[in-house]
């Protein structure tokens, strides 16, 4: 580590670079921060998604091959293919992968962005999240809820039953309640769950039920029965991750916000595939910088599985964590307090530790434990390599091979390893290193 | 202090004494922890209170004439008289009261309970709650919510018109929703607020989410046009403090469940009509213990008014510090820290205080901060007088000579002399003293 350091000195000693480093950031957290994210429309993945088709599927993570894909992505992804009725099952699914008949692409190519497995095919229904700010737009499926999902990387004849009528049903239905809310917005709720218990990852309690206050009035005034109405109701009422997957869409508009700066070091997305962890900075542009997706070591396992049952690390939802909720802000959800290990203390400890490797406080989410302090946000890929400490993420784990879903739930560590080659990349384009 | 503190030693020292108490309190806080408070209907006070009658009005805190009730629970009382077509005017009502024509009594002789003026009149529809596992109930009205409204004091044209729409509209509808949802369990919706930031008192936005999530589906489902679905939603939904009336309910649930246990030293209500204080304690019977109620030290008040605008402290709410709740509870609340005056820390001390003059942690309500321990439960006076330590109230500040309602809120001391007076009092009984 002493070089990565002496690394970094070489940046400060620079002789115009740290200001320049630090006028970029301090205009990377402001977009950070003038973003206002709300949820405005719900559509087909095929109509809004940038350069989606019939015959693509996005996965969350950064960039991976069919082969090398962890088996709960790949058990998902031949669901989507029968759900799609691209494939008629799972043998044919995997033989139009295996013969590259489909395109595989990360959600995070495609202004989207989805939990876990992450996928996302055509016909699925899309929230639809603009920035009012700047207008840009980001996607996310909606939330499939528990048993066998997708996003979770199982897949069986329910799972077909209910990606059917959250395509045929609960989708359109939404679509009119959205519209006719004039939009949600996302940080409203999001500010008030943090105030209520939701560290605004693993714990969406709070949030799904104020997104529910927020819809109600409009679910019944759409003039659909009441049976339908409360089917809907049901869904959403009945899955406190429900938000989950709105969250993440908003975070990505935030940290999309800051992309593309010269010079900056802020990180502008972390993202798993199962197989792969990787990092992006603003002022490296689109580059992945990668290393392999780590193991949960922090992590409640089901009864009967342990930490030699699990997948790697997967998922787009550490967008959360870039973006200073989730594991930045565990102390705000002192129920999570058991995934930290050592109690409510140790949340605290977390969520003060990532105020080492960021830059600034978000006042919008309000730990109300720290006295009001707001959520460490903006991770600096120079703190990280400087301070040992990597980011803490809030994550959840599926099984490795079996297809059983998820198994656990706990903390991951975003690999020291992407920092260290991120910084490397920063001194090479900016004419740093020796 | 001093002489307390003997008389405490006392009681301690007599020979069969100390293993009595202890069991009595035994008996009391097992009782306390039996019951199963559930919301099983609405109804019109006439109907369902004990004793009431069309020319009776029920009214917070222990017994109190006419003369002597402050300012806003006067003008609540006229109000309620007009409201329930008894008087004309302001004028006619007070004449009625001035000639002892109306029967004012508290609500905790009626298995009543209100917040604030705790105002019941016959034609106004309660909610019912049972305890599941005795059968016995408690009724209270339902909060009015902001503005000009009876429980703080406030009459106008509009409380008029919102208390026969609560009476006309709301009640009848509610009642069909609570009967069709076959109970609500209110402790349920409680113990999921203590872990989303409600103390239960001062802060039920949780708590009222929560209900609002229990009945939505019985809201569309009994055949209401979508307008008034949405008027009845709004209302609640509009207001974070509609659940404390039932939270209150429950508590009194509680409490009187442990009322009458030969020897026992635990308070079974504390209550205040805005000129005393009073409680009740188990092995004393119905028995108040009065004193004058205090002014409220530390609390917020909206911009232009101040101390000195204040009536004393008022309301059967502080049945919920009774049982453990509210104040007691205040570091679950830490949103709620700034009323304690010394942020979360603060909030952290009142609750360790509160441990030390009660009984037991009940763990139904599991304080996520102190890494689950439960709420301190059951005070015993000889706890109160042995440390000087009184029981913490989170209450609110009504106007006291305005009519404006509500000017403040923060925390109340419930009066160390109530409970001397009840240790001597026990002494007597239970021949002790010298």
């Amino acid at each position: 580590m002493s070089y990565k350091v002496e690394l970094k000195n070489k940046i400060n000693r620079a002789n115009f670079l740290p200001d320049r480093i630090k006028e970029a950031n301090v205009l990377a957290i402001e977009r950070i921060l003038s973003v206002e994210p709300v949820l405005v429309d719900i559509d087909t993945a095929l109509n809004v998604i940038p350069g989606m088709t019939k015959h693509m599927i996005l996965h969350a993570g950064p960039p991976i091959d069919w082969e090398r894909m962890c088996d709960p992505m790949k058990r998902a992804i031949r669901g989507a293919l029968i759900f799609e009725g691209l494939a008629d099952d799972d043998e044919s699914a995997h033989d139009l992968l295996k013969n590259r008949k489909i395109t595989l692409s990360p959600n995070h190519h495609h202004d989207a962005v989805g939990p876990m497995t992450g996928i996302i095919s055509s016909s699925m229904p899309v929230i639809v999240t603009k920035d009012l700010n700047s207008g840009s737009k980001v996607y996310s499926s909606f939330n499939e809820g528990g048993g066998k999902v997708l996003w979770f990387g199982s897949f069986g004849k329910e799972t077909l039953v209910r990606l059917q009528w959250l395509r045929d049903v609960f989708g359109p239905v939404m679509k009119r309640v959205i519209v006719r809310s004039g939009g949600i917005s996302i940080w409203n709720v999001l500010a008030q769950g943090i105030q209520m218990g939701d560290e605004c990852h693993n714990r969406h309690t709070a949030s799904t039920n104020l997104f529910l206050k927020n819809i109600v009035e409009h679910l019944v005034s759409i003039g659909i029965s009441s049976d339908l109405t409360i089917q809907v109701y049901r869904f959403i009422a009945g899955n406190s991750h429900f938000f989950l997957n709105i969250t993440m869409s908003a975070c990505k508009l935030a940290m999309d916000a800051a992309s593309d700066i010269n010079c900056s070091t802020v990180v502008t997305a972390m993202a798993r595939n199962g197989t792969d962890f990787g990092v992006r900075i603003s002022g490296l542009g689109n580059k992945w910088f990668i290393a392999p997706s780590p193991l949960l070591k922090d992590a409640l396992y089901n009864p009967g599985y342990g930490f030699n049952d699990g997948a790697p690390d997967i998922g787009d939802s550490s967008i959360i964590e870039t973006m200073g909720l989730g594991g930045f802000a565990i102390a705000a959800a002192p129920a999570m307090a058991s995934f930290a290990g050592g109690g409510f203390t140790e949340s605290l400890n977390i969520t003060r530790e990532m105020g080492q490797i960021t830059l600034t406080k978000n006042q919008k989410f309000a730990i109300p434990v720290l006295d009001f302090e707001g959520a460490p946000t903006g991770i600096d890929i120079r703190k990280v390599v400087e301070t040992g400490i990597s980011p803490s993420i809030n994550s959840a784990v599926v099984h490795k091979s079996s297809g059983a879903g998820q198994i656990g739930a706990g903390i991951s560590k975003a690999p020291y390893e992407c920092f260290e080659k991120a910084l490397l990349a920063f001194g090479k384009k900016y004419r740093l290193a020796a």
